[in-house]
């Protein structure tokens, strides 16, 4: 595979044959699945056809393995990881295909819920938790603020997600998009409106590496 | 007058005959006055013509009174006051008519400097001082954020006033502003771009009535 | 509570469970409680767990309280309070909510209807009225020009509150939004398109203090 | 000619020599010349090679006829006349650009400065004489809301011409521009920003017919 | 009546009940009335209630007059009117609404079909009769060039209706909006996309005063 | 090289070295050369250092050769060529740029100046002698009206060029950029704004095909 | 007719009725008919009154012939033809619309499927034969890069059609129509968003003229 | 210092002095400064005041260190490292102030200049090389498509610059922007125009973490 991660199927507009057709040939070729902007009907079809299957309703998020998929295997505090934020509660769908694309990726992850800039105190009370990250992926809608002071408290990269959610002036996410876009905090690039996938892509790479890196180490 | 106050001057484009023409005529009204955008070879040749005026060459704010000018006259940190708040150095320009608008409205102001979003320490420092204004005018440019953050720790109404500092997908304040306007915080209203008056004017409406009630009671 | 009224829930998207939940919640806190932007069935389902709810179907709020909420209480033209001014018909949805947020922050409010631009005579009519406010609220779709205008005549802070009604060159609102921000009136903050609550939150902040002054005085 | 009236030559980026020769062209053809957006220098260099030219320097208008050009010919309120109105002193270039395409069309014309939406006084006080109009061209910047006002006093059909004066969200005019186009009012039409040429040509094109239908009348 | 006319009501969103109303009182007051942008179902349910109706199921306006809606008399070419012309034949929903909304203010009218730009032999065939006209109303989609070649042909009045048919670059008529305010031609004034009133309502406007200039001449 | 012609050097931003050291390479590879957007102080530096050039004041271009330059050699009328046609005098600029480009690639080209939109019979008079290009370049500002009002005319390809002659709603040229994107009529593409250069190669392109082929075809 | 083709009509919101009237016409006239954007219950209806038909129902284009139409006939790779070239699977179907559009004009084409910008192989292994064609359609959605690229292997004419498949900042198809404005490959020439028909047009028009050339040359 | 680099200044519109000031401040702290967008002038005063300094005047960045800087010593190319990529030979200034601010986090830097998306051999050469490094940071104008295609080729983490170069449709660097969000690469993220300081600095971020990773690794 081109980057040890098997090609990420947006599923968007294709038929449960098409996208059975695909996974098919990925297993095949001994990569795993994941299958994005998934309806529960066409996920549905697919998994009747194949062995081991995820499908994450709010995510929209379909995974197909060779081996059961799962996803309860803890992993200590201390270990490398991808810490994903989400400003609040109408972010989570777009933070949860982050978190499944980077357990897709066989990268930690640990959420943080609705810690967004209108409660200072709960951004500052999780501020020592999220220092611990080696990537971060911030997921904000509305006036996109949240990235900007997250930056202000670690110093791993940051990868920003705008979303839709809002009304008016919002402009369907273009507003937060901009504001991601001119932060004044350094440590911040930003995906496409929505683009879950994209920011948990990133940081599980910068985060992969880290890991691979620390496998050298240990295994001598 | 129609508000109490005179009427503001928008200096932009008009000559310096043109606005001693106006200021005498204020003047004569029994009004003191604000003239606003005034470049200083304009507001050097007016100063000529009046007793008692004061340029502030940051704010390019000229005013003109019937009696000296004198700001230096100090007020009670307990005083019914608008804090004017600016996210980075380059936001001071447009502090700055704010402020000198809110001393010509004859209301106390206390000006916080460069707390921006960046620096969460700093913000978290000033939020008791903050807490104590009945109005704030808070200035930023780039994505701004800070409205948003400040608002997650005051009471008191916001006026957010965007500048056209930045860069890039800033476009000119515009970014600034859709994100001023999109803010979780419910106590957010926004000015014009680089509108540092109008943010000063409608904090110093706001505070003045609270004045002149509290006077009323005082004065039996 | 942060500021003295209960945060106020934006409904769009949550279900009846979780809106009640978080209701419970703030009840239990001792605030009585906001919702926004909520549909009619979600309403009822709400409704049928609580004493005490308030459901107002143009405005699309639900108020839950400890104890009977009751909006009929009179106020004297005398008292402070603020004044809500739509444009046309079509801007009364928005308008609603703005009364109803005040109504829950417990700040007299006066609507007056359909006043727009285009009949001069009603607005010149209304205007010794709208005096009397300590802040107004106004509201208007189309060009937006109604804040304007009333700023022509009242001396008091106007939260302007652009509309989504219109169609081709109107952009959603986005025109009106424009047009509030560049006013030539100097006492106009604007709120984000339809944001009704916004408008009359900032609104409520100030005779809010304003009230709380005056009892203050009146009690020694 | 086309229309009875010359054609006019947009001035901005053409030579003075280019301008004459063009000038000399429409003067055999027994037309008289009206050139926009002429600077001063090409202007006087123009005005070297014809007998009879007026230049209006802040119009930045050039006329050239073969006659000498006499604007000073009182016509009386009763006449059929364009009516010509400006929201604010900065927006008397783009007004007097109107005024004089009247002139050259030889349609009476009256103008009427500085009545802006934010003294609703003045226009009120100017209403009765703006009802006497047959046609009027309202010249506004900023939010551009005065054409809706005024429509709400008049019955004529109204050319708005929306200015480029203003800053941040007054985008160079087209909030204007858009403002004008979703006038609430009926008989509002909309031109080019800043096209004050435009605006003068129109309503001088409806005034000319009803002229030409007195003059039809009263010459049996 | 303000302006000689009824009020046009907008049906957009208004109920079968309140338009009758408001129908009734202008009835009352002795005008006839005109509801633009009224759906079949509410149509019926008005015309059930008044004696004289009439919908025009493509135009989707309703008329509510004292006495029968009879537009069937005919009008001789030399008697004063305005031209409704159409680029495409989707364009004729809005040109239609200019045509019954000048039938209702009594303007005669021709209408013009389908000689957009791509055949320019239908439209130089068409020329002479355009000419005859007073004022036009050119009502045009996609790049909105009619006005434009039109302008070119004759030398009354042209108010422009853009309208949203098309897609992709056409961004729902503002590709056409623009373009038909940057018109190279003079005599092209613009309302708002789709506004077949308003630019009926306009060109009703200048033919009407000349109508009037010709009965007093005729009438000694 | 690559497609026939050499590469094509944009000369915005670059050094009078730096072209001259491109431009020698270019010629050594027995390619001619030709720079775009040349300023003249930069043109004359490099006219210093060839034998062979031609710099188009106007055009702003810069040719290199290993030979003299000739652009006097005359084509047929018959002859296969690419029609460049101009809306205005202040779109030739552009136009120019096209001419050279075409010069340069050997494909005989003919200037069809100031045909615009407004001047319906002078298109129509050309109309004839247009039909006889195999491809065309037609070059407009303002609307952007003309290559759908030509595309009524002829059957070949036309290559548009929006330029950003104009103002106000012209928004530098993206009206007529997406007037022209948007044309109804079929048979027209289209360049970036002011992209003379881009529209000459396109139709030179198409042209050069046709006497490749037509050479073949004589030469046995 | 006008270009030797029928002229094409635009099936969007016409009914059965009005395009069989149509269609008859043009049989009548002698040229073949094709409609583009039908849905497939219009195409029915069509079908059942005509002899030869064929609907495409992805390319959603209906095609009316004299004699029964045939797309089988197989044309050899060194025959004059246009390549169509996607860039995912999801532009599959405005690709298709370009393919019938060449079929009806009789052109031979040949279709590249799914060679976009993210596997740099595919696209590398298909450019010694995207190299035969004498003009190309590209037709990509997201940030609309393929012509470019595609423009670095071929020499012949491009004609780019951006796609609105994507979400977020692609913007219903402006971003990629927007890139592909400002390729930096010289022979990129662009057409509406969604526009397969004027892509395939454009590209059969350039391709015909070669191909009457050939037929000339060897018909002797 | 917050992140393990000082903390960088933004030099538009400061004073000699003030950087000056700033930098004596973040010397004293241990850390070594960097300033981007610095004019020559100021760069020269601050120089004065400084024992060891580097200004580079295309990326217009200057560095103050305690020590004297060096930027010579080679790292071997199996070192991990960052890529700076670059287009065209214009990008090359925002492509420098990625490339200083890399090196002034000590961060090994290898530097592709000029092998834009024109040129397809260029970036198929350059692919082996672009595999070895960890992060890349890629430069690129008008339509901003090089992210994309380089993303065809690697698989580590991409920081996309868009730059402001180009013209017309490239509205400024926007049109480079919402390509690059766009990207149908998955692994790309953006951050803001010309903002090659931000982009070097998350891509030095990444490599540095692995950076101290390896050390820890190799020190036992
Ligand atoms: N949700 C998503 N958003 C953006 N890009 C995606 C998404 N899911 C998959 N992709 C990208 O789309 C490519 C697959 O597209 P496709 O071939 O149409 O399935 C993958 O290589 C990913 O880079
Ligand atoms: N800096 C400013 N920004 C926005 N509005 C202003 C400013 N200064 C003055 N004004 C407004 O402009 C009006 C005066 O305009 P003018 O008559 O042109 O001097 C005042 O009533 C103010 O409301
Ligand atoms: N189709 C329409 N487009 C634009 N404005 C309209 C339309 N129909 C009515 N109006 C205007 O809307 C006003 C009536 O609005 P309303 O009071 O809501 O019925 C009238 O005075 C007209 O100027
Ligand atoms: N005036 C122009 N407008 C647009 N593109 C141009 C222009 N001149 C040259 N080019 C393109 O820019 C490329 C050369 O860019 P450069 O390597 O910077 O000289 C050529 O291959 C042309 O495709
Ligand atoms: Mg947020
Ligand atoms: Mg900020
Ligand atoms: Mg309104
Ligand atoms: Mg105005
Ligand atoms: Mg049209
Ligand atoms: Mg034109
Ligand atoms: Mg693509
Ligand atoms: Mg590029």
């Amino acid at each position: 595979a081109r980057c040890g991660f098997g090609e990420v199927v947006y599923g968007e507009g294709k038929s449960a044959q098409l996208i059975s057709r695909i996974a098919q040939a990925q297993l095949k070729n001994g990569q795993s699945v994941l299958v994005t902007r998934v309806d529960p009907s066409v996920a549905e079809e697919i998994d009747a056809a194949f062995a081991n299957t995820k499908y994450h309703s709010l995510a929209r998020t379909l995974r197909v393995a060779a081996s059961p998929i799962d996803d309860t295997t803890d992993f200590s505090e201390s270990d490398l990881h991808v810490a994903v934020v989400t400003a609040g509660s109408t972010d989570m769908n777009v933070a949860l295909e982050a978190v499944e694309t980077l357990r897709w990726m066989n990268v930690p992850v640990r959420l943080f819920e609705d810690i967004g800039v209108a409660g200072p105190q709960r951004l500052a009370a999780a501020a020592p938790q999220l220092c611990k990250a080696s990537a971060l992926v911030v997921v904000a809608g509305m006036e996109g603020a949240l990235p900007s002071v997250v930056g202000g408290y670690v110093s791993a990269p940051i990868f920003a997600v705008p979303t839709s959610v809002g009304y008016g002036a919002n402009l369907g996410g273009v507003t937060a998009l901009l504001g991601m876009l001119t932060s004044c905090a350094a440590g911040v690039a930003v995906v496409n409106i929505d683009a879950g996938f994209k920011g948990g892509y990133m940081a599980g790479m910068v985060v992969r590496q880290l890991i691979n890196a620390s496998a050298a180490q240990t295994s001598p």
